[in-house]
């Protein structure tokens, strides 16, 4: 009989937002008047901006007309996008990233989850702990790990503990490591990595010939001067990285859809025989074969978010974000949480103190403040205790929500 | 050092499409001036119809307000779009699907690659031969067959010969097949396949236990009445077949991108150890692990085709297509070429009957008409000394090409 890929039989329930959908659904059923406050899903609550909105119906516009329509485009992207971004996000930086290194995709999630395609089974990857669920989710159904062990922890993954003891900076792994994914700004925790600390994995990853998989999807959140936006401001970087970035939350695109993943072209890896080959043309491959490019007026919305007026409008949308997460912190810290991230990330990762475990301080905010966030033992053992906020949220929602938290009886 | 995927390594030169695409620009840089007809790669002309135009720009408006803004959708795609496929494709033809079992997805081309990843490692794939290249090149990537044999054919991999003298239908396979793929109407043959051949199939999946992955992007260019538009008209095929089904070629989405993929709830299959698994939850799961849902306006822009209005500008667009086909067809039967396709389907398949190779032909249409189609063995060795002309084009142009066809010495 034909047969099913049974890596998939190791997963652990569902994937951690579903999960929290089900029992917000659960209580809004039983509680149908109740308003509930949604700071779980990390998703962008304000609109699309006016420059996107033009040049989405430009777009639009353009696909009504044979003279203009755009039937298949280029699989990894139109060049006005892949230059916009290069010249934007990377040469102006003096990161040395250029066009053709760039495949534009319609999600980070699902970047971050097929490249392990092009990659051997073999290899032996690490995450950080508490880490974005996906990338250990998408490494058991690829058959990268082995058997879940029953305590958050699954054979052959690497776990890398980030917590408060550590700084939330994860130590350089003992053991043998060929592929490690890196988020920062970090998503559960918000905290951010120093040109000090990517330099001691980019010399790492050199040294030991392994990959660094990068996630840098909430990058447009960095204020403070001397954090790298990029991981291709650390020399070296091009040698052992792989970048993925992200619309979504730089420019509200969690429903428009568009995301776009560096693969330089010098990166390298090995056959089974140590015969070095370079990582891009399969993924050149892998993106041509397997995709069919972005829609075209999306590609064209993202566009614009690099023109002068554009750039002005998502500055002033993150800003937004950015008061809502200084207000959580603020609120936070008043009511008793250690409070950590939200400085240059939209999430604010917090422990109640009280040694109260996730999931229960779940329930008991969505119970009695009609509050929804995100247990922190969702994102891994190591966020055991701990609870995220998004800041994505309307103002006057944080400001309720935090008035409920503080009305809590502790 | 990390480790390459080796499976790539055993992938044959570019995929069909690009190799096109390079000898078609390498003859513009050495004959600028030449006027090209290009009826090589199946990509629509027609622009999108009003509807479909209306709906887009009135899902990009919604985005533009928060209170209508949309952030992440459901991974399987909103339930107007689903609903509004249940009952136009197949309630209302008797074929007994539900909404929740269609995936809204950004197109066919990676569901067909990426239905692999739910299926065993060990399961024996079966293509039609020729085949639309990506079910090979993604068998292929995804470690599922052998190596290259140098003859066009890959090791493990079940080639069905589907060639003038059986009438271009597949005959059962001898051997133990565990996965079939079936695309009808057939790209690139352009043939159809009867319900008499469609009940064969499912019977024979049934006794076998195997599974039918069946493309059925072009299903909206069938007249014939007595031709299945879907495999679940079938009886049975609710239990051994998964559906693929694309806006691309139905309403001009090459350039949009919108498709969606089919999981009946009770089709099974096993685990190593003999254990029948349903395969939604499995599909369900990668879905909603690895892809984050279709841009909204352009799922909003899908929708309108299945109103009343929608529904005939579509129509219209097809038979122009379609009269394209026919004219494919007259004229390449008055040069001489043998006919075959074009009915039912918007691809006209020919045989040169001088016993030219496909590629010589493709070279002698691109070099002495300035004429691109494709090279039927580009698509597997029984497609050799074919040529597949698609009725993607204006039909100025098809008249055009026809006309320097016929004014060829042969």
């Amino acid at each position: 009989m034909v047969q099913i890929n049974e890596n998939y039989l190791k997963l652990q329930s569902g994937y951690l937002f579903p999960e929290i959908g089900r029992r917000v659904r659960e209580f809004q059923k039983e509680n149908p008047g109740a308003d509930i406050i949604k700071m779980g899903i990390g998703d962008v609550t304000q609109p699309l901006t006016q420059s996107v909105i033009r040049a989405f119906h430009e777009g639009v516009d353009e696909m009504s007309k044979a003279e203009t329509f755009k039937g298949y485009g280029p699989e990894q992207g139109y060049d006005f996008l892949r230059e916009a971004i290069a010249n934007n996000e990377y040469l102006s930086r003096g990161a040395d990233i250029h066009a053709d290194e760039i495949f534009i995709s319609d999600g980070s999630k699902c970047d971050t989850g097929n490249i392990l395609e092009i990659f051997g089974q073999n290899n032996i990857i690490a995450v950080q702990d508490p880490v974005y669920p996906v990338y250990v989710d998408t490494s058991v159904m690829a058959g990268r790990t082995g058997n879940y062990m029953g305590n958050g922890y699954y054979e052959r993954l690497v776990y890398l503990p980030c917590t408060a003891q550590n700084g939330f900076i994860p130590e350089i792994p003992k053991k043998r490591v060929d592929i490690i994914f890196l988020c920062y700004p970090n998503n559960p925790t918000g905290t951010t990595a120093s040109r000090q600390e990517l330099k001691k994995w980019v010399d790492w990853a050199i040294k030991n010939k392994s990959v660094i998989l990068f996630d840098a999807a909430y990058e447009a959140y960095i204020s403070d001067p001397d954090i790298p936006h990029t991981i291709y401001e650390i020399e070296g970087a091009r040698e052992v990285a792989i970048e993925f970035r992200s619309f979504s939350k730089t420019a509200g695109f969690t429903g428009t859809r568009c995301a776009y993943t560096i693969i330089p072209k010098n990166l390298v890896a090995s056959t089974t025989d140590g015969v070095e080959k370079p990582l891009y043309p399969l993924w050149f491959r892998r993106h041509t074969t397997k995709f069919n490019g972005v829609s075209y007026p999306v590609q064209k919305a993202a566009a614009s978010i690099f023109t002068s007026e554009g750039k002005k409008e998502i500055k002033s949308t993150i800003s937004y974000y950015m008061n809502n997460a200084r207000t959580l912190r603020e609120s936070l810290a008043e009511i008793g949480f250690q409070v950590f991230g939200g400085k240059d990330a939209p999430y604010v990762w917090v422990n109640s103190g009280r040694g109260i475990r996730s999931w229960d301080l779940f329930d008991k905010l969505l119970n009695e403040a009609h509050v929804v966030g995100t247990p922190g033992s969702g994102f891994g053992p190591s966020g055991e205790g701990y609870f995220r906020f998004s800041s994505f949220a309307s103002y006057e929602n944080v400001l309720t929500a935090m008035e409920r938290l503080k009305n809590l009886k502790w």
